[in-house]
């Protein structure tokens, strides 16, 4: 067989972009469901994302793609053109591992489950989506034994969302975490100042908070001109397609922090699909390299800059001007303190850094629970609350503010949220590796200038697609393995100045 | 070989069923792409729109298709079985004879043309859009060859849009409605009585008029549970999916017409596509029967009930309400008047009742001549605008406000234009014959009931989706052939008393 390495790629790429597109397809009927489709278009909407997701899974398991992998795999390719094929490999072996029936049946369950979970948070009711949550199970289940190879089911399923990591692997470093944050949190309730949040509280008017976080957002990086901000119950970011990068949040009547964080996490997750490679898009080399390092982006602009001092010395007095009212007598040191405030909460997207990991932790134990059965469906809201109660010393008052706060096991994604933490803690890492490479940023920081911070991130992170395992990524870019003492000393260093410990 | 009817309608049904599915996807794009996506991702959009054209033509040309489609072809089916069949043979022979390189390619170009003609009609810039329309007419061409085997080119494009129907029967419709209609503006011009605009003219909030036109909008019958209203350059009516039918309009900053009459119309359109047969959602028996078919139910909401002083007994107390500073001093008979003064005006959208044709027959001239090469495409604006100054006795001062006002030639869709008049003449024919079925229905529009109107339509239109050609239907509700002859007895009576004559 004569292999033409250049002929294949073109064939490969043209597959490629046309699966490409498919997702695109998929990727907005999602965004659209969850933001602007009519109720009554809801079942409709359902069975034609299963539909393309069918229709994905044929053209990835085509006999025609198989045979130009194949022959590249057999070629002596390099650099891009190999890190190409060996990626292609592995959404290839992913997408042939699930039978074709399953694809389409998961596809309309999590639909389906997604919409019943919206009406069963709004209206405070476990019971109505308790069945729809056991039916994802079965079919998360099935996933997984497609996948596992009669290995671990929760690994197989982690994979998925944080390549090459293992519960086992989370657990190496959720332990000492637990640990060392327990303290924390022990030493700021006993020992810290008292840090009055009044100042955050109450009504702010939406329309002008929604201009002062896009003026942000922009700041940061976020291009507008490829990108929207819409609300929905459940902040997201999709990257839909090549320019078209959307985020959303929502807005809490009574917090200013409620539509900010979201805000600026979400804008942080669109920056980085907004550098994704051009020149790979449409291919698995442009996508992003794992769920961890995703959030890693998103982190780093949310907490890492966007509660920082230097950041909030050129951006309060923006906010002053958009709140005279609220803000003009509040002083830059008390806004900063109220914004980092440390204090147990139920909301896991409005938890503070420290306690933050906490409300992952109970998910990821959850999870794995429910997944290998040990923990019952109807039994869910009573053994979350009991957590709560044990991490955070407090009991949700209802399911809404309980274990129907999060979309992820209603969209079937079981073994997601460990990549939660463990993007928090390669956020740390990273700053850390940033401010040796580039010095001190905070003058730029109080400037409003984030053009350096952005640029470091494109050149180490997002430049770089799916070239890199996130493994090796992090190896690149900080020169060590992910590890959470770089975050420690990040939240020690920062609550212990703040909380003067 | 051995038929079971039964379950080739079943496999016919789960093949339409993935066509409607790439259909919804593409619908939405589409949508997405004239409202809410980012301007950087335009490009990509048009590509995957023309992706899933592409594979949307492979499964209509499908082998397996032909197969079943001709088994049962070969059965004896009755009733709805056999009009299925019928109606999926026309829509397989009409993919059939395009080759699949030309289907991706056309829908690429007119998604991208549709991008250039937006921001050409912005910047009133015809120059920048000329080359992408004539690229358009060389597409079109193609696609027009492709059907008519040989004979008349715009006879096989129109057939697309209005089944059945030909240049030469539009033209025996429109020289005798030309001539009378000429005759009618001719006399209100000499003879009628002056009509004052001034009360819809100037400021109205924005936010209150939409209120006010989405509540006229359900009132009719249109849904929101199972559609939306947004905003767009180009109002338009999209059926998306079942129980997602999406309608879009306009606002004008200086006239109450530009937004409401658009809305009503596009709700017109919004509720034939909420009331096509559910049991046939997903194949072509749940479809409109044509685009004329389809422009009569808007334009009977629009200007039939819309435009009617029993409607505005009802609806205007609301409007005064709405704004009373505006409307508190203005007459019920003056604001009517009003509402359908008949004056030579520019854009087609915002036309009144009787001068509206005259803007039809303008581009269904011009289209012909820039589909069979009579016409240069450079030379568009010059004949636009001298055909404005023949008919209506104005010429446009801009483009903007000329020839690059409609998206339909941007969207490739030459032959759409004879739709919009052959459908307002059968909105005066179906409301002749609902008046013959019902009695006087006027009292039931002064008390806001519009549930015996829309009762009507849905029997003798909506339900019947496709299982009737246009030409079939309307003999089955009305009991004759479409003529023009109903609209001008409507169009002699309702402005001979409106202007006195």
């Amino acid at each position: 067989m004569t292999h033409d390495p250049t002929a294949s790629l073109t064939e490969l790429r043209d597959r490629l972009g046309v699966i490409a597109d498919l997702t695109q397809a998929s990727a907005l009927m999602t965004w659209d469901q969850r933001t602007y489709l009519p109720p009554k278009g809801n079942t409709g909407r359902s069975r034609a994302i299963a539909t393309i997701g069918r229709l994905r899974h044929d053209h990835m398991t085509d006999n025609g793609l198989a045979d130009v992998l194949a022959a590249l795999e057999a070629a002596d390719l390099e650099g891009d053109d190999a890190a190409l094929v060996r990626e292609t490999r592995r959404d290839v072996d992913l997408a042939t591992r699930l039978p074709r029936e399953l694809v389409g049946r998961a596809a309309e369950q999590f639909s389906v489950a997604q919409t019943r979970w919206a009406a069963a948070r709004a209206d405070d009711d476990f019971a109505s989506f308790a069945p729809v949550l056991r039916e994802n199970l079965v079919v998360v289940r099935e996933i997984a034994q497609a996948h596992a190879a009669g290995g671990d089911l929760y690994d197989a399923l982690h994979d998925l969302y944080e390549r090459d990591s293992t519960a086992a692997a989370v657990e190496a470093v959720f332990t000492p975490l637990r640990a060392e944050l327990v303290e924390l949190v022990g030493e700021i309730r006993e020992r810290g100042r008292a840090i009055d949040v009044a100042p955050l509280l109450g009504a702010f008017d939406e329309g002008r908070q929604e201009r002062f976080n896009v003026s942000v957002a922009r700041a940061f990086g976020y291009d507008m001109e490829a990108g929207r901000l819409d609300r929905t119950t459940h902040p997201f970011a999709s990257g839909i397609g090549r320019g078209d990068v959307r985020i959303t949040t929502r807005y809490k009547s009574d917090d200013l922090r409620g539509a900010l964080f979201p805000t600026l996490h979400e804008a942080g997750h669109g920056i980085y699909e907004q550098n994704l490679p051009a020149e790979h898009a449409g291919t698995p080399l442009g996508r992003y390299a794992s769920l961890g390092v995703h959030e890693s982006q998103s982190r780093l602009w949310e907490n890492v800059v966007g509660r920082s001092l230097p950041f909030w010395e050129w951006a309060y007095p923006r906010l002053q001007e958009t709140f005279p009212d609220r803000l003009g007598a509040v002083g830059l040191e008390a806004f900063h303190a109220a914004m980092n405030v440390v204090e147990p909460s139920l909301i896991r997207v409005e938890a503070d850094e420290v306690t933050y990991h906490l409300h992952v932790m109970i998910r990821f134990e959850l999870e794995r629970a429910l997944l290998d059965g040990s923990l019952e469906v109807d039994d869910l809201p009573g053994a979350w609350n009991e957590r709560y109660e044990a991490y955070l010393g407090i009991t949700p008052p209802d399911d809404r503010r309980g274990c129907l706060q999060d979309v992820h096991w209603a969209g079937g994604m079981i073994g997601y949220f460990p990549t939660y933490s463990l993007g928090t803690l390669l956020s740390a890492q990273l700053w850390e590796a940033l401010r040796r490479d580039q010095g001190d940023v905070d003058d730029a920081m109080r400037r409003g200038e984030f053009g350096g911070i952005l640029s470091w991130l494109i050149e180490h992170v997002h430049r770089h697609g799916r070239r890199y395992t996130p493994a090796e990524l992090t190896r690149r870019a900080t020169g060590a393995e992910l590890s959470a003492e770089p975050y420690l000393r990040y939240a020690r260093e920062k609550y212990g100045t703040l909380y003067g410990l």
